[in-house]
Order: C-alpha cells, then sequence, then structure tokens
C-alpha cells in the first residue's frame, strides 16, 4: 500500500519474496492511500483477507503520514513499512526532520527533468529501426542488430527509465555485404552498443511474427548472427547476448559499460 | 548498490531521500556486485566517497548475500539494506528460509510472463496514434485524446510496467463533428479511457512540435480539449487531466480506475 502510485511498493515487496521462490503469492495493491478513510478502507481490505485466508496477509507499505502508517500498523502484526523502518535512522544520519509528504518518487519532482524524459521517448520512438538515421549525432546511444534482438524494447526502457535518447539501426545482409559499419552508424562510433541472440531463440521469434520465408528460418537467422557478431569484434563494438536476459538486464549493463550516468 | 540491476535499489534510496527535499543528494549506483571481489570494489568505492567529502555516505543495499553485506556493513556506518533488515521479519512471518539468491526482480523469472510483456509492448507500438484500429478487440485498454495529450508515453508505460496492451486513438477535428464516438471507439467503448489537457500546457507542447500553422494556437488548443471534454462526459468515458501527472501516476490511475490488476 501507498499513498501515491504505489509503483516504488510494489518492487519493494515483489523483490523481498523473490526470495521466497517456493511460496506462490497472491499480491494486491492499493494506491492513493492518502488520507485516513482511505487507511481505513485499506485496513479493512487486510482484515478481510486474514479473514478468508486464516492467515495475517504480508502488508508492505511506503505510507509516509504516521497516523495512515498507525492505521495499517493496528489491523496486522506484518507490516513491513519502508518510510517506517528507514526514516529514523536517515533522519539520524542526515541530522534534520524528513518532510513526511506523501511519497512523490514518481510524481513530477522537476519539470526539466521530466521533459528531457519525454523528448528521450520521443526521440527513441522517431530513431526505431533505422527510421530517420539523419540526426544520430544527437543520440545518447545507438544500438545495432539484427532484426529482433532486442533493439526497440531496449531503447524505448533506455528512454523511459533513464531519460537516454537511444536510437537503434537494424543490421541486414545488406550491411554485412560490406564487411564495414554502414556509414551512418561509422560516423556515431563510440555510441555503438551492439545486441545479439541466440540463432534458435531468434528463429522462434521470427516465426511468430512471419512464419513463412527466409526471414524465421534458422539456416537464415545463423548467418545473420554470425556476421553481426563478427562485425561487432571487428570493429571492437561492445556487445551484449540478449537470449536470457530481461530489458532491465540489458538496459542497465548497456548503462555501466557506457558510462551513461 | 545491488547484485543485480541496481534497479530495485535506486528506487528504495530516491524513495527515501525525496523525503529529505533540502537537501541535494548526490547518487551513484553500483550494480551487478556479484561477489567478494566487486564488494571490495565497492567499499573502496565507498571509503574514497568518504575520504573526498568528510562525511560518511549514504548506502542503500540490496545485496542478498551474507559475506558482500557484511563487506558493505563494514565500509560504513549508514547501510541501509533492503534484505538484512526486512528477509529476517519475514522468514519470521513465513516460518521458513529465505533462499539468498541475487534478486531477480527484474530478470526474467517466468517466459510466459516475459513474453506477454514483450507481446503487450509490441502491440502498443502497432497500435499508437490509431495507427492499427482494425484489431483494437485485442486491446485491455484504449486511450483516447487530442494529438499531444501523453496518450503514447502513458500506454508505453502501461505495456513496458503492467504487461498491458495499450492502444491509443487520437481524437481529432473530424470525430468532433459528429458530436459522437467514432466508429473504432464506440465498439471497444468499456475499454475506453480519456486523456484530457490544460490547453495552455498543451499549445506549449504543440509549439515546440510544430511551431507554425493552427495546430499548436491556443484558440485550436482550447476548442479541441473542450470538444474532447464534452464528449467524455456525454458518453460516460472516465478521463484524466494529464497536465501535472507523471507517466506513472497517469498509468496507476487508469490500472486502478479500470480494475487493470
Amino acid at each position: 500500500m501507498s499513498d501515491r502510485t504505489g509503483i516504488t511498493v510494489e518492487t519493494l515487496g515483489q523483490s523481498l519474496l523473490t526470495q521466497f521462490p517456493d511460496i506462490e503469492f497472491v499480491t494486491r495493491t492499493l494506491p492513493f492511500v492518502t488520507n485516513q478513510v482511505a487507511a481505513q478502507h485499506a485496513a479493512d481490505v487486510i482484515r478481510a483477507a486474514r479473514a478468508e485466508d486464516g492467515v495475517p496477509p504480508l502488508v508492505f507499505s511506503t505510507l509516509t503520514d504516521p497516523t495512515t502508517q498507525y492505521i495499517i500498523g493496528s489491523a496486522n502484526e506484518y507490516v513491513f513499512d519502508l518510510f517506517g523502518t528507514f526514516i529514523e535512522p536517515l533522519e539520524d544520519a542526515l541530522g534534520t526532520e524528513s518532510s513526511h509528504t506523501a511519497g512523490r518518487m514518481h510524481g513530477i519532482r522537476d519539470v526539466t527533468v521530466y521533459e528531457r524524459r519525454l523528448h528521450a521517448l520521443n526521440y527513441s520512438l522517431a530513431h526505431d529501426d533505422g527510421v530517420s538515421i539523419r540526426d544520430l549525432g544527437e543520440a545518447d546511444v545507438v544500438l545495432a542488430g539484427v532484426s529482433r534482438s532486442g533493439k526497440t524494447p531496449t531503447c524505448l526502457y533506455l528512454a523511459m527509465h533513464y531519460s537516454l535518447r537511444a536510437a537503434n539501426y537494424p543490421l541486414t545482409d545488406d550491411d554485412f555485404a560490406t564487411g564495414k559499419l554502414p556509414p551512418p552508424l561509422a560516423k556515431c562510433r563510440p555510441k555503438l552498443y551492439g545486441l545479439t541472440i541466440v540463432p534458435e531463440q531468434l528463429s522462434r521469434i521470427r516465426h511468430e511474427r512471419r512464419p513463412h520465408g527466409i526471414y524465421s528460418t534458422i539456416a537464415q537467422c545463423r548467418a545473420e548472427v554470425a556476421k553481426a557478431e563478427a562485425l561487432f569484434k571487428a570493429e571492437n563494438i561492445p556487445y551484449l547476448d540478449t537470449t536470457t536476459v530481461s530489458i532491465e538486464e540489458i538496459a542497465s549493463t548497456i548503462v555501466r559499460d557506457m558510462g551513461l550516468r
């Protein structure tokens, strides 16, 4: 439960629950618990869940208001309370009082920062799949890889989460014919990062999208992947195998490898 | 610091720091602290920061391995340790041991779930801006609103974060002429959610994109917004003013209002 979007508390709770992989949890999020009435309602939800299951639920909370914290704390013995737990030690460490205002983690804290994020998102959408290769110079990072190697989701995540202008360029047989970097990429070489993928997985993904033709055949996928990886190696471009890696892991690895923070 | 992407710990730390709005914090993320060597390196970074600033830094950690936790704990007095703090009370509550494995919060935990997310993202990209209105029937939610009211970023966030297939449809003067819902929207009415925006803000955003022509004039923006809001009201479509609201807040409000979890 949260007094804002619930996104932080979902992350917190889900992270902790991943440490208990053998238990199947049923989760429910109560966002926008902004006042005592909402807190009483949330407390009722907790009591109802407890009555239904016969065991007290685990409650994760990022409530910041002491009164609503108290109402929830009284409703259940298992309350894992982010601010309640950490805010006092933090106040001690900083030698100052906290504001106890509703979480602004996912609000618009700074208009300039927020607009940079929207610009990054618009840029990344406009530069998806090599659509607009004129102004790659404005990109923070340019991802290269064969079709369906994970470039688009990664670019969108880099823009959404890290406010980076992320362009991407699909490597095709035309590019491999020369054995060199295509000119638009050669010009932005320090920003280049490669994505690759196991051919079998690539073939499966492509098959879902376009089941007929050579596009999704394992032979075609093997050939493209081999040529792309050879190009990355020859040109000394850092690259990552995305086969078993989530969008978040790909994005955070790129940010770290490219020193983008 | 984190043994995986660092995304959870950044959320945790930033959330707590928002409670101290008067202090300007310099942050640094150390992801992929996966072993003792990496932990020793991270401890060196902490000690260097401390020496440079003359005060101990605040360290937020989602390390799960007791040995690396210990190394970091020994390097600094202020360590706010998510798993170290909450995992024991959680073990007590659940009556079982935790796995102490590296955080899998942002990894691929379940291939089916992960593929649903990628499908949602592909769907939302393919159904952006009314591009493909044939199969809105497959959408989980359809956002309607005038151009630049926040539909695209919200759809991408709904897909990326909530794995929802989110389509969007731009309302234009052609739609307003009839005073009724355009046919593609009328067919998916229970999935409809409206976005609106203050005309002055809309004009500013449109002006950045296309400074000339009536598209960005305040008169045009006022007229379009008034007609869109009148349509939402007449057709009883829930809607939200996005003017001062972040993408996360818009998305989580829609998810709650539409009962999409």
